[in-house]
């Protein structure tokens, strides 16, 4: 991995290059190539003192190579002077060895989401969710996308591991109110993030889409539901209502792009318990990352420094 | 019509009663009715001393009436004293005698409509715009709904007329910007507000209806738009995008509930003309109010005092 | 009780007046006394035509009287024609009939925080909380104080309810964080609001008191936790800070007469328990109060219609 | 002109020094001189690695300069090594050659403005603007002036161009409203930012002025505005009123210095003419900077990434 | 005075007519009149059951009469009894007895602004001050006009109070920094508001101008200002800018239309002297009108309510 | 001092190091150490290209040395070759020789204070100031700790500076309102930042404490506060409530932090006081550093351009 490379080390391994350029030379002809590779464990700058024209088709038409060469720090960072690169079939490779992946591994977060489905009662949101996860394409792109493109679960299986983290936390908190329908607490927690499927590429790092960036992933999240409930024969149409304002409603505000603010109980605790799972994910990375520290850098994103004791 | 009554003239009409409630005298024993009627003219307020206790059952099963009464005048309101009040069958009623509806007559509208859609080059959003608007139920919906609950065009054909205005707005600005999709701008414009018509119910006055509250105009309209779009067979998908994302971003910023900000030059210009013709409306509408005064009242809406002259 | 009392019918009982004045007539010479009378099951608007000079001097001095009187009706609303006031001794009166007071019973509440107390293992957190809950002027002023004057949980008891809800949940939602102090969870949340106990008078309705409007209870609360805590020999600096954080930081933004965002896991977590149980509530009471509607009224405090169904 | 040049090529001509100073050298006694060199095609770095001191006195002086040097390319950016510099007489310079100036020919530019000038037919605003367009400082001045700092129409002739757009749009959209006077759009339309004169001064790239920071465009142009119609005898003093309201509300929100908003259909029209003028233009120019992208990179001024397909 | 007459009492004297109309008998056939009166001491509702028609020609032509009649009592609010009026030519009456007042007598003011200008070493703003105070216009409009509407010194003289106040509280301040131009600060400071004369009419009470809602006193305050420095030959350019800087910024914050923000210490001061005596002046008005209260009611304007003691 | 020193001379001196880090060279092994070092007059970069391990031992535990080496300059920016570094032990080092200090004396500094002090009539508040500022511990802390982090008196005794500052600031604006108490400005303005003095800390250059940062100046100025009055036997309760709520309240708004805005009038003196020291600092400040200049550069904590003449 290349962020298990050390000062003066060699590397040896399989990147994804996210992006590149041709840099002339300031006291000579010619340039040298610049490279931002990637895998699991990060990213690393590289550079290619020579180099074969025929690399620069290569670089073009694909983002996939194996590389070698040596890494070396200048100024506490270190980068990496590759001496030769080779194309690799994009079959032959694991996404999840180029893209940072969800700590809790795939049998944990399957188990933990076929918990939450046992608990749902209700035969029509079971048949829903049911369908929707165990369709090839849609419950393998579940398992796989993102949470974000940065901040938090910003990793490959993010939104799975985000969807039943908000969906425990939610159902929790439903327990403590009679009123509240538990099993839409659950469907609602498990689908909240669904247009996220479509909202980022991960091919190429993580990445929006043009369909993400011009509809955003509540609205396209809203989209795919519809689809997926209108399949379901009998699916009550107030029943439908009310689980697509969770949708509608989960970011909680009009400034953070809801287009509707919760009006019910089961929208209002899921709003929360993203809002939580968000903020105190953002925590525990900034614990884990500064182990010995009573406070954290400023994290933009939470606008403060965090507190670690 | 029951605007046109003055104090101490009967009327007799058909008039849509909105709420109506039994008060208990305060000096004897038993109770008037209270009643809010309707007609296309306005509202106004009734009272019924004497009724038979029938009365109350159809109160409770049907609104539309035919009432006989006397209007008199109290602090410069007046209200009406009713003498008879008797049922009608709902299909003997057309509903714009009791809702206020556009000032523009329906030919007209369709004039104006069928002009603009004669603009439209592109063959898919032809294909697109006719199939909505020849629908029955949809193109009905479309040239009867109101445009608002209140403050702007809220009335029936309100939708129509402001989607017209809006169109013919967008139009005459894209025609100044070389690189604008005159297309785009007046398919968009046309449709930017089509989730309304599931928005509001208007049997009982203007009233929002539930499946409005909980999800509103923009994400109906995507869902019916997005619907429509995919029975017409090759439509382009980056069209698609394009379109959708004109409805998503119509109300310009994050606090007005749109998901999305404008990103495209024809969304940008589709935006500023929804906001101008519902703005310049309430100026006319403000101008017609108070034809001799230099200044209007306060408009909350607008959040001041209009010049008029 | 006042509301149990229906048109035509005589009450008799203990009430607290809140307001009272002399309305002169219109018509003739001489006044009436219009009184505004509450007690545990809410509030009524009283008349009173003849009465001797002496109850005014009665009024000046003393709130609480045993009233005699019928209710009538006038345009929905009951008021009572008083016909016998006297005057009754504060001893005499439990507070508890006069204001309203928690639906939950004490011996429920009393439960409830017992099996909260006993999840906390840190010594000095449980000294901390015993000390103060067992401090007869403390405790009792705890367990008496209401959580607000209108809005959520504003009656006798509503701080103690209001504790108890906001530690139950915010346990349940910290039980999901590894890294996460129950024990200063259980203890902040129990203790966020103490300073409500100073911030609100409730022998006369529940007001504000000068000293409240003045600090506020956040300060208040600052205050006499910091001497609480000044008792407890040996309690860490450490942990003095972060349970005084809590206080600080609960409301959770500047703009919510916050001087401190939450900075900690658990001030974080107590602070959007806080939210959600007030928020909560006031669902619970629209579902309540509105049992047959599928929308509540407009809540200003919510700034929006809830949805019931 | 600069940005023509290409790495290794020779430079000849005359230049703007914005900015220049005196860099000691790292490893050496002595310095060298940095200058930032500007005309119409752009900005460039040079450097002089030897100058006579008299040089420097020149600098002090003056800022239009005859240089000879070549360009070097560095990391992807090109600088200009210079050789040899030359005083120029200003009065034999073409500011237009040194600075940027907008795409359309003046030819045109007077074309379209004399085309509005010929709609309007109020006699008392005719006469306002001849006066004022025909006077040779302010009629030169507004046809030299930019519209901006950065952002849109940041070149020579950028307000007349500017004016002229705007004026065309909000005489379009006037169209469409009875009421509308259309003569005091076209006026107040080509008169809003008139106070621009002012603002910036040009004659060392473009510059807020002491007094455009002090004062800014719209109290200067409501001060140049109402001096011209001190001018004109019988200028109706409702007129007046109208047309400096323009000015005064045209930035349309307080947050946006605008002392005054909108308050008449007319002002109301010019304002979103000039906020739609202003976004669409930022539009143009990212599809002319990056004719192959499918998205601009993000614009702060427009807050958001813009889509230019 | 009007506030002097108490129920049952008769009141005869000059009143202005704010506002008058016809209101119809309910039960009987014809119409009474209804009419604001005012005075210096405040405003009262009055009534006039029988009149001659000819008092409503009267009415619609002037303002200005001598009432007879009697005042009564209803709810705790008295109004009048109107049995005759008769009209009163304008030239006979003064101005004062008919509007509130400021409660500071015209010669101290004219005292405290003499010693003012006094310390006033500038012979250019010297020149300036007394040429606009001296003079026969400006000079009476500037000591009699309002500072407000509603909220601060809203009555004759408040200008003149206001602008005195906060030179005095400006000068106070300045005098503690050294590098602040105290000239500038009491010219400035005294000025400020000088707009304010045609923003407001005062002839039938206190009221906004055409002009005023248009453009704004800050704009109008420029306006005069700048014509009359124009009669100063030789004042300096650079003063000119820094005192016109002081009243397009004096509000502070572009939220409360200030085309400018403070830019000089000057400026910064005189903003804060503003606001100050705004405020305090608030506080002064509450303790008068509640000598007994510990806390003010809500007051809208500070937003809170006000502590007294 | 080590701004005294220019390029090529030699430094010697005591120093504080502030951060340091060792840094691998990048075209050879081993590593050179960079410090930041900082006495009253400034901060430095340093440099030390051979040095023995043991000097990374000394670094870890201590902060202040005596340092021997030579500036020189690059890009216009000094930098120290630091050739020997010697500790010291910090008893024989004055504080005030390390960081920089306010340029008032401290003579006059307690002249000014002593003068505020005998302007205090009431004995309780006189007993409470003299115990504070008479205690060892607090007093001197009170004349030592800075006032802020950055911004504004960000030095030794800046606390004590701005303080007095204030106060003379307030007392002048209170001496113009009669029914204002001067003895509770004085002493509210005196006290009003006294939390500040364990906001920072200010062995180590001046940063945030923990405890600063969890609770911040206003709650631990409270805290501080309320201890003191405490001990004033026979301290009035109205009295204590006045002086809190100044504290409280003094930073004006919700959104800077404030758990109150002002309620009293002395309250809202000390916060414009406050404000109005805070940002005419910076004026000072910024004509103090570019004395020949116009404009100041642009100024982020006051969002603006500063005018300088």
């Amino acid at each position: 991995m290349l962020k298990e490379c050390k000062n003066g080390e060699r590397f040896e391994g399989i990147v994804l290059v996210n992006e590149w350029k041709e840099v002339p030379f300031r006291q000579k002809p010619g340039a040298f190539l610049s490279l931002t590779c990637q895998d699991r464990s990060g990213v690393m700058q590289a550079k290619m003192w020579e180099y074969q024209p025929q690399i620069l088709t290569w670089l073009r038409d694909q983002d996939i190579f194996f590389i070698q060469g040596v890494a070396s720090e200048y100024r506490g960072v270190l980068d990496l002077t590759v001496e030769e690169i080779r194309m690799i079939p994009k079959e032959d490779v694991d996404l999840t060895m180029l893209l940072p992946c969800s700590p809790i591994p795939e049998v944990e977060l399957e188990t933990r989401l076929r918990a939450l489905l046992n608990k749902i009662h209700s035969p029509e949101l079971q048949k829903l969710l049911r369908q929707f996860l165990d369709n090839p394409e849609w419950g393998t792109a579940y398992r796989q996308a993102p949470a974000a493109v940065k901040i938090h679960q910003a990793y490959l299986r993010g939104l799975w591991e985000h969807s039943v983290r908000v969906a425990e936390l939610a159902n929790g908190i439903a327990g403590h109110f009679l009123s509240m329908d538990q099993d839409l607490v659950l469907a609602g927690a498990l689908l909240h993030d669904v247009g996220k499927i479509g909202e980022y590429s991960y091919d190429r790092g993580i990445k929006f889409t043009t369909e993400g960036r011009l509809l955003g992933h509540i609205v396209m999240g809203l989209e795919l539901l519809s689809g997926e409930i209108a399949k379901v024969s009998g699916f009550p149409q107030e029943l439908r209502y009310k689980l697509l304002h969770i949708l509608s409603s989960h970011h909680g505000k009009y400034e953070w792009q809801s287009p509707k603010r919760p009006k019910s109980m089961e929208a209002l605790v899921i709003h929360y318990a993203d809002v939580m799972d968000a903020e105190l994910y953002q925590f525990e990375q900034a614990k884990a990352n500064y182990p010995e520290d009573e406070w954290s850098p400023y994290i933009p994103s939470m606008e403060r420094y965090l507190y670690l004791k």
